[in-house]
């Protein structure tokens, strides 16, 4: 599998990490192959958008061949790895040959962490990925459907919605879904008394946006409590069942929805490495992002326990993905042009969360932070300028700006996975 | 459930008939309960577009909440209608209590026929709805993923995609399949030969198009022959198996992927009811387009068996049922009014396919054909006109015209039904 006699690279997901890390080296003299499980890079910042019908899942997601189709030294596989060979230096993929490589980067990225508490796999919405949003539409627009069609399941908690984690996506679903719901569900259902729906906020800690300065925190937890948000900080939870959640201190609350994005842990594929891990599970990577005794494997972003130059851990966030890429890249380069690599470095270009309609804040390096409108701008134009490809940028453009005009959110649509005609027909 | 003492108006369908009967009524004296099983009206005419990476699912999908949400006298319920009770006016609803009614307007559209050949249920992709649409993309889209993986498969038709029918469901999703394997998979797959992909269109009489005009038909012809379109006239398909077709004379085609648009019937509710049927199942209905001996309920559109005055089958297209539905409405509103009814008179407007890039036919009333550029251009228009809602409408205007200038169709992407986590979560 190692096309001709350039350097083979192999990426292990097209996250920020693994598209940066193909765009930095495409040019070099390198045979690349990009592995993921899907065939596009989906834009994970908006993804609560998709969940809130803001934007359709299309919109977030773009195909990885058509960023580097036309290199001919871009090799673009579909496929799951299921584990790494690190001393024949092969990549295994799940029902395909093996995949053997001169220079690895694994930027597998993250998924859920249900932190044992009873019933979170089984019952709770994740929100990690295309079909998770699309799954979490479908059903909050479903549980405002068979409200109105039977009023009195509403006191069983059928429109009662517990995010749980008060983190950044925890603050924009609170704040997008109170919006979907007091702006357009109210319009859409004139004969449900909308009022009785409840969106609860629950975190572990006395703030929400952890890492974010205090002013950010307390001026979150204000918009959103302005919105309608039920905010409870200071609040654990201790199971999950099909129709309740249960506090620590013993209380419950009916709800047939608890979206889970308290935890999140490292990629699958990490615990299928026997590599010293930290905390999630995240791989324990050296200065240079590299596995310990084996400087051909770089390990990146959320997959990666990579620390700043003090030694503390960095944010599962899309910056260091992409700096982890790019720093990964240019020490390959580096060494097949035989000059000295140096320790990677991480720079903080900043954080932002959107609450709602012109609420978010916004902190930028040197102590500068922008809220409300102004924060709102900001992020509005970050998210535009990252968001990949033109059509993708114009597309989200016209959908924000027809949600803003018109408060309307124009993807509320249920999309059934199964079809209308009884069919087992075979999938490729 | 009749509310209050205005006439109840229970429509079944959220199709063309369905929302334009709502809309001819909402503004009179009647309570309206408007039934659909999906909460959004699909604008079907541009299904193939989005089966083919042109469109994304939400593009042509409305929520139907959205279009009459603030009247109060219409009432959308989301689900199955699985019988009528003539007698004593009630519509039954899967899972739900009865709806009464004084007028009923049937418009439950239409569901794929499969002849009676075997195979076509468990192996053909049918393509009337949106999850049958995503189904077919992703499909397809997988199939090339595999071929990349594995080129010796190529040879067992993994990249041979067979279309039955060659009406204009069938010849539009040829053209635009052929365009997506020439223009956009061909760049997407630079390893794999993607000159070995081919589109086979199949149809049973010696012409296309079948009601066009023929000089329409034998335009369509050469212009998907010119785009590679491998077009079979007198042929017949007797079986399909999981890896193959087999048609009348005996010959095989391998092919992984057979879509069916050759056969179309009355949705199957109209098999619940005990009532004479025409062709494909659809219903038999009077001059008024309503049940013999039950003025009280219209039958309109493809589930009807409606005739012009000279006797003469209407076709199944988006016109019929418009019409259908203005005509059902203005009975309602004249007899309420104690004002003489009239008989249906169907008033064609023309006829249009499109091909692909700039080439489609259309037929316009007084023997005007247009084609190629000037019938595309016509074609783009009148479906940007008649899609439902602002910004559907420029965002399916920003993807056509990005899919034009760039020859790349961005939505294509395969977007998997199953989680990436491993959940038995509830739905609502």
């Amino acid at each position: 599998m190692t096309p001709g006699p350039r350097p083979h690279v192999v990426i292990v997901g097209a996250g920020f990490g693994g598209i940066n890390a193909t765009r930095e080296l495409m040019d070099g003299p390198f045979e690349i192959t990009l592995i993921d499980r899907d065939n596009y890079h989906g834009f994970w910042p908006l993804l609560y958008q998709v969940a809130t019908s803001g934007l359709g899942p299309e919109d977030i997601a773009h195909p990885v061949r058509g960023m580097f189709g036309n290199r001919a030294n871009v090799h673009v596989r579909l496929g799951t790895v299921s584990g790494v060979d690190l001393d024949r230096r092969l990549v295994h993929i799940e029902d395909e040959a093996d995949v053997s490589y001169d220079s690895l980067i694994l930027a597998a990225g993250s998924s859920t962490s249900d932190f044992g508490i009873p019933g979170v796999d089984d019952y709770a919405f994740p929100l990690k990925t295309l079909p998770d949003a699309v799954r979490l539409r479908n059903h909050v627009l479903t549980c405002f459907e068979r409200a109105d069609a039977c009023p009195e399941l509403v006191d069983g908690g059928l429109l009662t919605f517990v995010l749980a984690g008060g983190g950044p996506t925890g603050v924009e679903l609170a704040g997008a879904l109170s919006e979907l719901i007091g702006e357009n569900l109210a319009r859409d259902f004139p004969h449900l008394d909308v009022t009785k729906a409840s969106v609860i906020l629950v975190e572990m800690l006395d703030h929400l946006l952890g890492g974010f300065a205090p002013s950010s925190q307390a001026h979150a937890l204000r918009t959103l409590q302005a919105k309608g948000v039920d905010v409870r900080l200071n609040t654990a939870i201790s199971a999950l069942d099909v129709d309740h959640v249960t506090f620590k201190d013993g209380s419950r609350i009916q709800t047939m929805t608890t979206v889970w994005t308290a935890g999140i842990r490292a990629n699958p594929l990490a615990d299928q490495l026997d590599v010293p891990k930290g905390k999630g599970g995240a791989i324990e990577v050296t200065r240079e992002l590299t596995l310990p005794g084996h400087p051909e494997v770089f390990v990146i972003g959320d997959i990666s326990a990579s620390t700043d130059h003090h030694g503390k851990p960095l944010p599962q966030v899309a910056q260091v993905a992409i700096q982890g890429a790019r720093h990964a890249a240019r020490t390959i380069r580096r060494r097949i042009a035989g000059r000295p690599t140096k320790p990677f470095k991480y720079h903080s270009h900043g954080m932002m969360a959107t609450i709602g309609r012109r609420a978010a804040v916004a902190e930028i390096p040197g102590g500068l932070k922008l809220r409300g409108t102004l924060g709102w701008l900001s992020w509005l134009g970050v998210h535009l300028v990252f968001l990949v490809g033109f059509r993708n940028r114009v597309v989200v453009m016209v959908n924000w700006a027809w949600n803003y005009l018109s408060r309307d959110r124009a993807s509320r649509v249920i999309l059934r996975d199964d079809s209308s005609t009884p069919s087992g027909q075979h999938r490729a």
